[in-house]
């Protein structure tokens, strides 16, 4: 059976979220208290309703309970996410990831009860600096504090080159994994491949050694 | 010479880019137009500064065009956020890095100049229900639309299995590029190697085969 979703705060970040489920392929119950904010997802969500969710009886009207999982995305209203937090954990909802704005609000969802927190600015904050800081690395995985996989691309400095001849494990320590060359993915290249200009390389490693193989193979 | 950085907008988003930036030792300074927002930077950043960037008079004076990189992080005021980027761009910033609401707005953002638009919730709402579709997925990275690396968590299922006995490439396509074992990493493991209940894999291959392998052998 489909798992069933509720999405509580159709903002940016709980639109999203509405929308990503949907593309998914997962059935979602999208709520805000804004009849405007609803009337933009009556036809994309599985249903559409206008409710505060501060008031216990309108949730359990709604069964609520019968979700698998509930997103609490309201955002600047602290008291109705916590409140609204409260009121899913109580009627027995079995999961619950709720949003915070800050680490005051974080602590007081995971009191009440919320299974999982998420502080989405705050955490594509700190992405986007990454990627502000090294221009070269498009995206990035971390494996540990101090292990990454990253992605980049190869710039005319590695352009012919064989992994062979550039034994960068041997050189940096770290290792490229896989090669996306259009719309061909290389999984462990062998020993003979050759790089091409604008191939995006997957390199893992630890941070340092990326550092360092980024600065002299992929800088220009 | 150290990049020099500016983030106008110390809300969550903007805040937290200003605090990574910091944390990796760029040079930073905070702008908003709130005080009591910038107090809160007043210790953290390189500078912090009171002032409203939609003045051109204000932006000058604070020598804006001799930072490598600004960021606009103004969020709900589109207008403010629209006229400071322009201004930015005008005066001869190298790279403006804007923050949109919405597509309209990031439309705005591109025609006027910003080298890079941002759309934090958004991104991060797709990000959260990857989580929540399949609960045994960590975090990914999307190589292509229907390619990705992941890293997902060993069950029961896997403990004591050696890589050749899975053969995981034969039967799902996908391939176990990596093993992080408590503070160890396994970069390519060897046929012989032998999984652990809790080892975090690091899987890569087509979506639809990564999902095949986690039904079959992860989830629980
Ligand atoms: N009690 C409530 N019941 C239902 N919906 C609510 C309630 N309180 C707030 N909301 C809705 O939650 C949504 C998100 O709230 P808000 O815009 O304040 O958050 P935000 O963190 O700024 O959002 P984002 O950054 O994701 O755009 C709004 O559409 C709002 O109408
Ligand atoms: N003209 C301006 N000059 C300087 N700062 C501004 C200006 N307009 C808005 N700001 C600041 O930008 C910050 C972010 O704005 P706002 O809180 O509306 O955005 P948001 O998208 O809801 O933020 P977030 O989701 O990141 O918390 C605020 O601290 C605000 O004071
Ligand atoms: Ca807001
Ligand atoms: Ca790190
Ligand atoms: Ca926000
Ligand atoms: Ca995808």
């Amino acid at each position: 059976m489909k798992k069933q979703f509720a999405v509580i705060g159709l903002g940016r970040f709980g639109g999203s979220v509405c929308r990503a489920l949907i593309e998914n392929g997962m059935e979602v119950l999208a709520i805000d208290r804004d009849e405007a904010k609803v009337e933009q997802f009556r036809d994309i969500a599985t249903h559409a309703v206008i409710a505060d969710t501060t008031d216990e009886k309108v949730l359990k009207s709604l069964g609520i309970r019968n979700f698998d999982h509930v997103i609490v995305a309201i955002g600047d209203d602290i008291q109705a996410s916590i409140l609204t937090t409260l009121i899913l954990v109580e009627l027995g909802v079995p999961h619950v990831t709720a949003k915070a704005l800050n680490a005051y609000h974080a602590k007081v969802l995971n009191k009440v009860g919320a299974e999982k927190v998420v502080h989405p600015e705050r955490d594509m904050g700190v992405r986007i600096a990454h990627h502000l800081i090294s221009k070269n690395i498009l995206d990035y995985l971390e494996l540990s504090d101090d292990y990454s996989i990253v992605e980049c691309i190869a710039g005319e400095k590695l352009n012919g080159k064989t992994m062979v001849e550039l034994n960068i494990r041997a050189t940096y320590g770290c290792s490229i994994i896989a090669i996306k060359r259009g719309r061909e993915i290389i999984v462990s290249p062998a020993a003979d491949e050759t790089i091409q200009t604008d191939d995006l390389l997957v390199v893992i490693g630890a941070d340092a050694d990326i550092v360092r193989f980024e600065m002299d193979l992929i800088d220009s």
